[in-house]
C-alpha cells in the first residue's frame, strides 16, 4: 500500500477502504509513516471531511492502538460521561455521585486541565490524599461496591490518538469536526464503558464556538459510537459564562459539594440535573426523561448523593472532612476583590478570557509538565443579565502570586461587556 | 513569527504577508521549520490557492535561497526557454541555433530528465565529449562570443525549491498550478535571463493534461515573471502524441540536426519555429511577428541554424563530425520492429505511455542517480492519422536490454488507438 496514493486520494475527496485506514493509523503510530506525510493527510482531510464509515473506522483503529479497558467484571450498563472542556465545568463531581446514587455504574476517566479548560482530575486532586492513579483491578472493584470510581487515564489509552493530537497541534489541523470527534470518541471507546453521555459545549468559552458546529460535532461522535456498539447520547450545552460562580479546582469541589448539600447556583444544578437524567435513561431504559430528572433530584434532596460522594473520596483514600467542613481546603495568599468601574447591566461574558485568568492566577497549565495551584481561582458573584452599581464587588481573585492580582483584575474586567 | 499562525491562515485562505512568505521559505529552507509543518502548509495551499502577489514573493524567495547567476556582462537581451516536459521534445536543440543565428543571445539552464520526460542535458552527453558542466564564466563567455550555451543546473540553484519538491513529491502536492509555477519560474528567475519563453504543454504526455490547466499555469508564470520584472511569454502547444519522430537521447540529436538540415519532421519543424519567433520578439521588439518567423524559418534554410549549432558543440568540446555524419552516433545492440497487427487509422497515441516504453528500454532514469543509455530509444514510422495496415512497421525499438523487447512491444502497441 502506497501512503502517497492514500494522501492523493483524501485530497482528492475519495473515501479510505478499511485497510487503507488500517494502514494509516497503524503505520503512523509504529512510526512506519512520518509525520510529514501524516500532517499532509490530516490537512487534506479538514479540507475534504469524510464520511461515518471512515470516521468510525479511524477512530477504532484509534481506539485499538492500546489497551482497551475491559469492563465485563461490572454488572449491569456502565456509563461514562465527556464533556468537549468548558470554564468552571465541575459537572462531573455532582452527576457521578447522583447517576451511582440512583443505582447507575459510573466508570470515568478523566483528563487534566490544558490551556484555559479545567480537568476533572485537578479538581479531585485538590481534595487532600485523593489518589487519582489507583490499579484497573481496583477501579473496577470500587465501581462493584459503591457504583462509580473517578480515575486518570490509562497510560496506553489510544497511543495512536496522542501521537496524531501532538501533530494536528503543531499543524493547524486542530480545528476539524472529524477529527476531534475521532479523538473523543477514541479515548472514550478505549475506557470500556457500553453507554457515553456528551456534553457538548458551545459558546465563547468553548471550543465549539457556534451551537451549528457543536451539533454537527455532537451528530459525528454518535454516529462513531453506534457504528462501534456503544450507545450514545449528547446534550448542546451553553458555554457562553462560566458554569456556576466558580472557576479554579478546590473552589469548584467546594461549590460541588454545597450543590450536593442543596445549596448550589441554579444554573449549574439544572445543568447537573439534565447530564444526570440522560445517563440514567441509558442505564435504566424503561424510564421516562422526567422520572430519571426525579430521580437525580431526589438523590440530592436526600442527601444520599452526597453520601455517595464522601463514599468515592472514602474508597480513593481521600480525606473525607473536608466535605463536612470545606473550610478545610487550603486558601491562597492573596485576594482581591474586582470591583465594577461603572453602573449598567452586564450583557456578555467571555469564558475563555476568564478562564485565562483563572490560568495567570495559577489554576491552570499550559504545558502537561506545569505544576497547578489547587487553590487558585476565581469567584463570581455578578454573571450575565446582573445590574450592577459602581463599587459593586463583581468577583474576587484568588492566587500565591501577589504580582498578578493588577493586571489579572484588569483582564477580568475586559471579560464583561457591561451596557 | 508562529509558523502554526501561518498555516492556520492559509488553510482559512487568507494572504500571507511578505514577511510571514520569507519567514515560511527561509525558515524551511534553514531547518528550522520542519518538514511536517511545510507539508500541512503545502497541502492547505493546494486547496485554498493563493493570489498572484503571494506567489511571486514565494517564488522571490525561492529564487534568493541560492546563487542567482548574473548575466550583466552579456549585452543586449538574454533570453531563456523552458518547456514543462514533453515526450521526444528536442526543440531547444533546434530552437537555440536559430535564434542565436538570427543575432538573439540565448542563455540556456536545462535539466537531466526524470521519468517518462527527456532532458536536453541527457540528450547533449549523447554527442561524444559534450561538457554541460562549464563554469559560468565561461557559458558567458561563449553567449558573448557565439550567442548560445546550454549547461546544466548551478548546484545551488534555488535550494528552497529543491527542499519543497522533495516534500511535496513525497506529500501529494505536486498537482497545485501555483506550487509548479513558482517551482519552474524560481529557477528561471535565479538562472539570470531578462526573458523568458515558456512552451506550456497539454495533453497525455504532458503534466498538465487538459489546455484548461496548461493555460492557468502559463497565465501563472507570466504573472510571477512580470512581478518580478523579467519579460515572459508563453506558447500552449500540444502533447496529445510524442514530438517528430523520436524519443530517446542520440535519436533525437539526430533528428535535431536532421531539422537543422532541413529534413526534420514537419511538426517538429513547426513548433521550432514557433517557439523561435516568440524568442525573437522578446529580442527584437521592433519586430513583427511575421518577420520573426521569416527570420527563423531562413537561419534553416541559409544553414546559419546548423552552422550554430556545430560553434555551440565546438566550444563546448563536443565531437562535431557526428553532426556532419550521424552514422557516427553509437547504435543500440538490440532493435526490434513493432508491426501492425491490425488495419486501420490511428486515432490516439497515449504520449506517456510511449514516453514511458523509451524510459523502460533505456532512454530515462527512474531516479536522479541512475544511469541512462543514450542511444536507447524508439523511432516512430506512424503517428496519429495514419492509416495503417496489418503488418507495417509502426516503430523501431532500440535498447541494450534484450530481456525487454517482447514486452515493450506489447506496451507501445498498448498506447495506440487503432479503429
Amino acid at each position: 500500500m502506497d501512503i502517497i496514493d492514500i494522501i492523493i486520494k483524501q485530497k482528492n475527496g475519495i473515501d479510505l477502504s478499511d485497510s487503507e485506514i488500517e494502514y494509516l493509523i497503524n503505520g503512523y503510530t509504529q512510526g512506519i509513516i512520518p509525520d510529514y506525510q501524516m500532517s499532509a493527510y490530516l490537512m487534506a482531510l479538514c479540507f475534504t471531511g469524510a464520511n461515518e464509515k471512515v470516521i468510525s473506522k479511524m477512530t477504532m483503529c484509534m481506539a485499538n492502538s492500546g489497551d482497551i479497558l475491559n469492563l465485563s467484571g461490572i454488572s449491569g450498563t456502565v456509563v461514562d460521561k465527556h464533556s468537549t472542556g468548558g470554564v468552571g465545568d465541575k459537572t462531573t463531581l455532582v452527576v457521578g455521585p447522583c447517576v451511582a446514587a440512583c443505582g447507575g455504574k459510573v466508570a470515568k476517566m478523566s483528563g487534566r486541565g490544558l490551556g484555559y479548560t479545567g480537568g476533572t482530575i485537578d479538581k479531585l486532586e485538590s481534595i487532600k490524599n485523593f489518589n487519582t492513579q489507583i490499579p484497573v483491578e481496583r477501579f473496577i472493584d470500587i465501581i462493584n461496591e459503591i457504583g462509580i470510581s473517578i480515575v486518570g487515564q490509562l497510560k496506553n489509552l489510544a497511543p495512536a490518538d496522542k501521537k496524531i493530537y501532538s501533530l494536528r497541534d503543531v499543524t493547524g489541523t486542530v480545528d476539524c469536526i472529524p477529527l476531534i470527534a475521532s479523538s473523543i470518541m477514541s479515548k472514550k471507546i478505549a475506557s470500556g464503558a457500553n453507554a457515553i453521555v456528551l456534553d457538548v459545549k458551545y459558546g465563547s468559552g468553548a471550543f465549539m464556538k457556534t451551537y451549528k458546529n457543536a451539533k454537527e460535532l455532537a451528530e459525528t461522535m454518535i454516529k462513531i459510537g453506534n457504528q462501534n456498539g456503544k450507545k450514545v447520547k449528547a446534550l448542546l450545552t451553553d458555554m457562553n459564562e462560566p458554569i456556576g460562580n466558580t472557576v479554579g479546582n478546590s473552589l469548584e469541589v467546594i461549590e460541588a459539594i454545597q450543590t450536593l448539600k442543596g445549596n448550589g447556583p441554579k444554573d449549574f444544578l439544572e445543568l447537573c440535573i439534565d447530564i444526570s437524567s440522560v445517563m440514567l435513561q441509558l442505564e435504566f431504559v424503561d424510564k421516562s426523561v422526567d422520572e430519571c430528572r426525579k430521580m437525580a433530584l431526589g438523590s440530592i434532596e436526600n442527601g444520599t448523593a452526597l453520601n455517595k460522594f464522601r463514599e468515592l473520596v472514602f474508597m480513593q483514600d481521600g480525606d473525607v472532612e473536608c466535605i463536612d467542613d470545606t473550610n478545610k481546603f487550603p486558601k491562597s495568599k492573596y485576594s482581591l476583590e474586582v470591583k465594577a468601574n461603572m453602573s449598567g447591566q452586564i450583557t456578555k461574558m467571555d469564558s475563555e478570557k476568564i478562564g485565562k485568568t483563572a490560568c495567570l492566577l495559577g489554576a491552570g497549565r499550559q504545558s502537561l509538565n506545569d505544576k497547578i495551584n489547587h487553590s487558585a481561582g476565581i469567584f463570581i458573584n455578578k454573571k450575565t443579565d446582573s445590574y450592577i452599581s459602581k463599587s459593586d464587588v463583581l468577583a474576587v481573585l484568588y492566587t500565591d502570586k501577589k504580582e498578578i492580582l493588577d493586571f489579572t483584575k484588569e483582564y477580568y474586567l475586559d471579560s464583561l461587556t457591561i451596557e
